[in-house]
């Protein structure tokens, strides 16, 4: 019999989804997107997410039990986020060791607790259970009437975008394996950031085709909206928005800069696409951003450096 | 430094309580009840419960695959329930060992997803990652306008009542322990049920001022509609709906079952109370239920006996 880690992460999700059956009305988007929206409410759609922060997988060396608890609220946010939704609570279900120190668990919520402040919203609810240290946390919030940004409506000539910079998070993690000093990086690993404000300016402009955070990495984003919404994608190597810094540490580290800048997870930038006519729009919502390429109906995504054109690989680091 | 387990759960519930700190008016009902509740849509509060079972504690000898799914979706379900709300969908966080049978994932989904089909939702979304055996689930739904019927408004003069039958899934438990046959007992422990219709018919009745689910049994439920409504509380043992059948097997299994009755976990009935005068407003509901006691202005809650009045204890098993 095939184990789980046998069939693959990928696969899995696709058998589960197969299981899961759609039966109700109410799902406007269902499992796929980067958080579900639902509706049964007349003014504004509750959106939902939920994701498993671990010890073994989101706990690097040197990160604090408050980091921690500040990540597993805010990788939940980025979801709800990169829908467009104003966020309306966090849930946290702890599973802990019977034998870890009770000041690391309150640690952890204190974590929690910023990330949902920052989000402006209580903890509203949760629960702890002994276990291997891990953290299933819910955000949820709500459309208050906007259309939610999904991965499936790009569009072949669109503009994409993305908010924020990259690499920086894999050059802290890498700076903190090698000791090299790189704080600015090594903070944006350790406290990430859910793009909330941008994410419902973004969605109240109306103008937004598809969006999706970049939890998994750029790569993994733009093979997953050219996947969702049957387009493809030319994404410009010149384009991407590469600190000097960040560049300095990841080459100091001997990695490979432009793989591990498309492919790191890890990051809460948003990935988006929208019409060139609208770009104004975008500009006077007090969104910053850069444009990295173009929605294509040939398939993709492809990264272009000069004269070189490789299709983009949708694994993770 | 104290471990998790030196402070106990009760005392960690409380330190977190006061580490994560109310802030935003949306929440109606925050940590401390079955569920919370959330305004910030005009038709119809949002109510959202997140618990985690674990392989450990809640995969009893005897249970499958299918069943620990079903099981890890109706207890967030009954907590939603006791509040009266319609659920509206699921989203389970699943972590999983490497070395799992690939089958055993996809029966955990297909009973989360069998549950969800009985309540009428879809799994809207969730999470896997690899990990020791746990689901953390997170049932959500609307009040559509009702009123929550909360664990803090029991009034002294109140009649206390709960539906369906207690000790069966304990008397389940200790059949399986004894290879005692009690195929109906087995099922009970094994399927819970969560109480969604009566939960939902309950609050348009407008007239429960207290409700709670007895996921940690009925003296655990007792203590805290007391100590939260701060009340006190008589319950005649006589009163209690247990059947003949399940008395049979709990001293076939020489177990006390006064004791088990009221102080094992894992049923999903519901605990609640109203004004006498407002009873056939429930009969008229078609909720079934069976009254056991009288809120009181005194302390408790107490079991009466006969001559005998012992005060209920909060522990579980």
């Amino acid at each position: 019999m095939a184990t789980v880690k046998d069939v693959g992460e990928r696969q899995l999700v696709d058998t589960i989804r197969s299981i899961v059956r759609p039966r109700s009305k109410n799902t406007v988007v269902g499992p796929g997107d980067d958080a579900a929206v639902i509706g049964g409410s007349s003014d504004g759609s509750i959106v939902i997410s939920t994701d498993v922060v671990t010890k073994s997988r989101h706990f690097p060396k040197g990160m604090s039990y408050e980091q921690f608890g500040w990540t597993a609220a805010a990788v939940n946010f980025s979801d709800i986020a990169s829908m467009g939704a104003k966020p309306l609570g966090f849930l946290p279900a702890v599973t802990i060791p019977e034998d870890e120190e009770e000041n690391n668990l309150y640690d952890i919520m204190s974590g929690i607790d910023q990330c949902c402040e920052f989000c402006d919203v209580d903890v509203v609810g949760g629960d702890t259970k002994f276990g291997e240290l891990a953290v299933a946390g819910t955000a949820f919030g709500t459309m208050e009437g906007r259309k939610p940004m999904t991965r499936r409506d790009a569009v072949p000539g669109d503009i994409v975008a993305v908010t924020g910079t990259l690499g920086d998070a894999a050059a802290g993690y890498y700076a903190l394996e090698k000791g090299i000093d790189a704080d600015e990086q090594i903070f944006k690993l350790m406290v990430p950031v859910p793009r909330v404000e941008y994410g419902i300016k973004m969605a109240a402009t109306g103008i937004v085709h598809s969006c999706m955070d970049l939890s998994d990495g750029l790569a993994n984003a733009a093979c997953t909206i050219c996947e969702m919404s049957r387009v493809g994608m030319e994404i410009e190597w010149e384009f991407l928005p590469v600190d000097d810094g960040t560049k300095e540490v990841l080459e100091a580290c001997n990695q490979d800069v432009k793989d591990t800048v498309t492919r790191w997870g890890g990051e809460y930038e948003l990935l988006f696409t929208f019409d060139r006519k609208d770009i104004k729009k975008l500009y006077d919502a007090g969104i910053a951003f850069s444009i990295i390429g173009l929605v294509t109906n040939d398939d993709g995504p492809y990264l272009r450096d000069g004269d070189k054109r490789t299709a983009m690989q949708n694994g993770i680091y």
